[in-house]
């Protein structure tokens, strides 16, 4: 048996970063590129830049700059806000996925209690 | 912003576990009666039994034990392997979800780092 999590945040009730979003986002971190990184994660262009438009709205910060295309075409980089979120949004799942392997372990690892039938 | 989780557990790739099931198996618990204890959840009898014996299933354990129908017709309740296998994942999910807030707090309560541009 093996514990799987599913983590992500909100706030006033919408999301505003999740494991997925974060991979979407590093990826254009990766590449310097919103439609490479789409095209990764088998995202069609607009749903993956309605999503990163989705998270600023919710956020009310600017995630992605955009340079002006040179004969390369555009170029998607993460904001220096954008980039303290991801960082610490992958340090909280870094945490949180070791802490709940450990309340895993901490409960599973002992025998079962014997019981006493009433 | 605040963080939000979502637990399960798996064996082999198959759930045996999760936050939903949890309170499914719970309320048969505390009624006695797989039918009052799928209605409250809005489920169907019928994918109610389903996803019990899917679990039994996936798990190798019997979670309920169903008395035969007096007056008042049948009464399911939970064996002791389910009982245990509950307690625990109560446990595992309390744990889990403090840990969680906790490396939330740790991540993001401070400040944001001074950036060096490059």
């Amino acid at each position: 048996m093996q514990p799987r999590i599913k983590l992500w945040l909100e706030r006033d009730g919408r999301i505003v970063m999740s494991d997925y979003r974060l991979r979407l986002l590093r990826l254009v971190a990766d590449t310097g590129s919103l439609a490479d990184a789409a095209e990764r994660l088998d995202l069609s262009y607009r749903r993956a830049w309605g999503k990163v438009k989705e998270l600023e709205r919710n956020l009310g910060i600017p995630l992605l700059r955009s340079a002006p295309g040179g004969p390369g075409g555009g170029h998607s980089e993460i904001t220096p806000e954008g980039r303290d979120l991801l960082d610490r949004y992958a340090a909280f799942q870094r945490r949180a996925e070791a802490a709940v392997h450990t309340a895993y372990d901490d409960v599973f690892a002992s025998p079962a209690p014997r019981r006493t039938e009433a």
